[in-house]
């Protein structure tokens, strides 16, 4: 087996995994525990044991669910229930190494880059479709953090300015047109039509991941939805080429990747036309993140490793 | 007089002007033509004689409006009538020393960034408002050209999917409502209400320019038209902060320059509230930008010089 280089943590909403990470990647011993949310203390006490379990002196990367400024200052993170806390400050301090924070999105671009769907691409954006839609930006092998580390929020491309109304309280966000959360509501909405057949009807909690199972199961009304959701991403895309023309597009998420077959096909048809000069250039790649949910660990765990060096 | 170390050339669709630059960005000798477009012979003719009347040595750098790959070819430049023309290679050749093409948009904003009104910001987005609205991309201190060299066409942000049409075929992008050609359509538009009362109904001509004159002039209405431009060009802005999270943004472009009072206010307004965490984090600066026309040139003369050292 080989040594590990870094640990890569990943503190979501509800679940916190973390990880050893060998110099290609691979995971090698594993940790999952649920996020105390809203407790910082036991946040903070956990992220620290796990660490410790998992080794004494390797660099520590963390992503994130949240506002993450350049300082390691989780800023702004409603679904860890946290504000304003000095995250790789106050870690560093209490476990004796050098402590990398990111946001989540920003660390599975970056483990994509380094170790999945990505391959050798230096100019690489990622779009996660979950709940929510995040992003990560790499120009030139570098991951995009942005003045303030505020970079890479693509949920809120405006892509139909006083549109649909997004949970950051604007409207038109592409977050409210392809998230998880939109995809559920657009079906609700589209069911007030009564002459639309579709078992969508007689689910109890229609949301993202239940449009997903439908169409699975050949649920022609739920695909027509997943579509165009795909589509708005593809408008969400074109914004993204248009202003930095990168060789790839990740998409990732795990609804995005068991919906793929119906969104990526219908995302990559409305980006290439609205491309400019699309008939002189050749359009970037668009594939699905391969790496899945340990994208997140396998990014900062590289990110804590190049900082530490 | 201190020594230039560089020529900048500036190709727009009808004046191609040159100088010679000097360390600081400070402009010693010019010149300027008529552009020979749709002649691509009499094109790279001028431009040989301009160069070699200005130095024979000095490195060359050439913004052009158009799509410019990495290796200097013009892919598609409609203003100019050129399409597939392998400007930097046929220049190098030609004048015997290494010349660098780049899009006009990005070697004006090198310039405001190296000599003008970026500072010593790192991260910086420019956005020049004319005919058309073009763009520029600083990460790091570095002009981001994409995997293909098409990046910062941030005239095609796509802010309104499904709305107004765009000189490009689509629809909704931030051209077409931002720049000097929609200000005159979106005044004419609103002009069909009689109830109107505006200096703008005896126009001969009712392009962005005559607005901006009846703006200057008093004109209550013709500042509305330039307020909901700044509006729509501060949700563009909105969707690149929440992308990049740049330190600055730098709008260039004579009529925006002029119709500044009216639209950068209107922008920023609009801008701030649509930013992700707009409550926990600083809005990037806005500022218009200061070398003017000049800015291409002096851009175009840096990045010679960088890829010649």
């Amino acid at each position: 087996m080989p040594e590990p280089v870094a640990i890569g943590v990943d503190v979501g909403g509800t679940k916190l995994v973390a990880a050893t990470v060998a110099p290609d990647g691979t995971l090698l011993e594993r940790r999952r525990q649920g996020t105390p949310a809203g407790d910082v203390g036991r946040l903070i006490d956990t992220v620290c044991d796990v660490v410790s379990e998992l080794g004494d002196d390797l660099p520590v990367g963390i992503g994130i669910a949240g506002l993450v400024d350049a300082r390691g200052v989780v800023r702004y993170g409603p679904n860890i229930g946290v504000r304003d806390l000095p995250l790789a400050q106050t870690l560093s301090q209490r476990l004796g190494r050098h402590v990398t924070v990111k946001n989540d999105a920003t660390t599975a671009a970056y483990g994509e880059h380094r170790a999945g769907a990505a391959g050798a691409a230096q100019d690489v954006i990622m779009l996660t479709l979950g709940t929510g839609v995040g992003g990560g930006v790499i120009v030139g092998g570098r991951v995009v953090e942005g003045a303030s580390g505020f970079a890479a929020e693509l949920g809120h491309l405006i892509v139909h300015e006083g549109g649909r109304v997004c949970p950051c309280g604007n409207r038109g966000c592409l977050e409210a047109y392809a998230s998880g959360t939109a995809i559920g509501l657009m079906a609700r909405e589209r069911l007030v039509d009564r002459d639309i057949t579709s078992r969508l009807r007689d689910v109890g909690e229609l949301d993202g991941k239940a449009v997903t199972t439908a169409a699975l199961a050949g649920d022609a009304f739920a695909r027509e939805v997943l579509q165009e959701a795909g589509t708005w991403l593809g408008v969400g895309m074109a914004t993204l080429v248009n202003a930095l023309d990168p060789q790839m597009i990740v998409i990732g998420g795990g609804a995005a990747i068991e919906a793929a077959e119906w969104v990526i096909p219908a995302a990559r048809a409305a980006m290439v036309p609205r491309l400019l000069g699309s008939d002189v250039r050749t359009p970037p790649e668009v594939v699905h993140a391969t790496l899945s949910d340990d994208a997140g660990m396998i990014g900062a765990a590289f990110l804590a490793l190049e900082e530490a060096a």
